[in-house]
């Protein structure tokens, strides 16, 4: 008799984005003439740039030729996109990742949990609070927590506070951690770090044998040319960290689908024997056997982020979505409202006002200001008290939806 | 300290197709004039529908404006897709799946593989011999067997025989299996399965609680009328079993991407209490988690395999990969081989002459006729003595092989 996987049961219930579309649903089913601006799902909404159209058009026309067709590609993506994006993202500022390192995907969120699949089942692990959910669930799902807790906390997972406390900045743990999940900017407060801070958690990784889980996917969107661009750039890193990024928010691919991991060729963890066992070569294996490599059509798409008009409207996309973020956070702060983020990160973080819960405070800017934004609860425990919005709308759309804001 | 999935070490080196590419690439450099034809890995060679390719034209210019741009769709596929899919690939042929039934995804390799994602570790697992090498590794990668034995083979799976002796069809095991994966028409040996005996294994999975891993794959080169495209033309498979198809070998989307699984609704398996659990929401859950949706643009494309011109297109690619086995199955048989498959598959399963192995005689041809083929061996102990040959490739490279290998 077929046995599930009971892991699975542990969750709980409604993703978070589900549980917004539903009360979004309910809403506009009784409020039928509700104008709803959308700040709460972090999808862009600029159409894609031309360079990557262009270039998709290209490949597409290839496609129905003989000559230009083109079968399965390699698993890990072609080396014409490893090494573009080898030299942008990483030589040209002095990170010695080779193309080789860089494993093209579909997506980060399939990456950052797969990642898994690589890793042994009894590693300890830490995620901080709050936190992108896909890192816990993914954790819950392949049985590497315990029970779930009345309050939304996992037995068996780390939990590191970042809040107004910290400076969203989470405290190296006390004890050892295998495993650490960091996102910088971060995801859903748009904190960021500085190489001084990362480069304490590089140097606790590799004092402790730990694993970094760096997920980059708001990399482009840093403003601050003080700011690591990747964990990379940081000594040391090669030795203890993984890294996610993805051209979802820096080129609008959210419906194009490419991103891409980086494996360090030496970075190892070690079997039950305590040998160092290479990773680079699991992920490999893992790909090759798991995975069939992302679209040709996509992967020249990609490739055109990289061309010089492509980088001048990738940058166009990228300042369009931070002047929205200053916009917001201005006219926020004026009206009197605690704000975070938003700085070197397409993401809002506000208090909610006069101890409403997150949620309650969801479906008030609901009811009140046909505005959606994100609980911050649904980001986990340390979350509760905050509110997450996203910059990414058009510039009518914003502003109104500030004026609404601040009007009730 | 970081621990590893040691399961990955049990995998034996190397799958299959890296190690045919390694021997190519060491031929091609001591003989660098060789004018080498591949008939190896089942990928195919012509260019892809013009129904295809003007919907993804179409679909990338909407992706340009403002109006026409998507973000992150259902993590399910789109609605119009699963529709289609349901309207033609199911309801046409009688069998009741519902387009919320149809989970699409970005390949069949990766959803025969992650769908153990919700299984249990502790489930009894059969896989024919000679098997799609994918179904045994991520078995083993996810610790569901034990270490290999010096044959190839894995403790703890149950091997089912297909060769000559049974007519390609395996026998119902003997004692209770609790996962089945079975694959018609068959990759690698080119076998078909009839209603009546396809029947006699949803009875047994049925019987026994067992659940049929179904991979249809090759469905679309089916030319004989009375055989079953899916196995959700066989009354009571809705209890048991899952199906993977794929857009990659009718419409040639090996290189673009794009395939789906059938779950139905009701399908269950079971807790450590013995109670049912929906494996449909478990999958659901899983896909909303882990993963982000198939390209738009690629969708779109997918779609078009449904209009009245992409299935003729389709039926003529089809129709000409038939052809080339066609004239390999008889140049072959003329010439002595024992040859089988090829009549409703893109493959040419032949014994190995002289008594050689399998990779004796894909050396052996490849020296001798620059014929890349794929050595039976590679599929597994039972796969020993007999070779694949694909039917992907242009007429005049078929032909041209078709007379090196006779006239050797």
């Amino acid at each position: 008799m077929v046995q599930v996987n009971e892991n699975y049961l542990k969750l709980k219930a409604g993703y978070l984005f589900p549980e917004i579309s539903k009360r979004v649903a309910a809403y506009t089913k009784s409020n039928v003439d509700a104008d709803i601006i959308k700040l709460g799902i972090g999808d862009v909404t600029e159409p894609l740039p031309k360079s990557c159209i262009d270039a998709m058009s290209k490949a597409l026309q290839e496609m129905g030729t003989l000559d230009g067709f083109k079968g399965y590609g390699p698993e890990q993506g072609y080396s014409w996109l490893r090494e573009k994006i080898s030299n942008n993202d990483f030589i040209s500022r002095g990170c010695q990742i080779s193309s080789e390192e860089i494993f093209v995907s579909d997506g980060s969120k399939c990456d950052s949990s797969n990642i898994l699949d690589i890793l042994g089942d009894h590693n300890s692990i830490a995620v901080t609070d709050p936190v992108y959910p896909v890192y816990v669930d993914s954790n819950v799902m392949t049985g590497r927590t315990g029970e779930s807790l009345q309050n939304g906390t996992y037995n068996g997972l780390i939990y590191l506070d970042i809040s107004e406390n910290n400076n969203f900045l989470p405290e190296l743990p006390k004890n050892k951690v295998d495993i650490i999940y960091l996102c910088f900017p971060n995801n859903p407060t748009g904190a960021t770090i500085t190489k001084a801070e990362l480069k304490k958690w590089v140097d606790y990784a590799n004092k402790n044998k730990s694993l970094i889980l760096f997920d980059a996917a708001y990399e482009a969107f840093i403003q601050d040319n003080d700011l690591p661009h990747s964990i990379f750039e940081i000594e040391g890193a090669r030795d203890c960290a993984i890294e996610f990024r993805s051209f979802s928010k820096n080129a609008g691919f959210t419906g194009v689908r490419c991103a891409y991991t980086v494996i360090p060729k030496n970075l190892s963890g070690l079997n039950s024997k305590s040998e160092k066992i290479n990773l680079w070569s699991l992920w490999n294996r893992r790909q090759s056997t798991k995975f069939n490599g992302v679209s040709y059509i996509v992967q020249r798409g990609a490739e055109a982020v990289y061309s010089s008009d492509g980088k001048k409207q990738v940058k166009g996309l990228i300042d369009f979505y931070m002047e929205n973020a200053k916009i917001m956070k201005i006219k926020l702060q004026t009206k009197g409202f605690k704000v975070y983020g938003g700085d070197n990160a397409p993401y809002i973080w506000m208090k909610v006002p006069d101890q409403m819960n997150s949620w309650d405070f969801f479906d008030y800017l609901l009811d009140k200001a046909n505005v959606v934004g994100t609980p911050g609860s649904g980001f986990g425990l340390s979350g509760e008290g905050y509110f997450r919005l996203s910059a990414f709308n058009s510039r009518s759309k914003v502003i109104a939806a500030m004026e609404r804001i601040t009007n009730i």
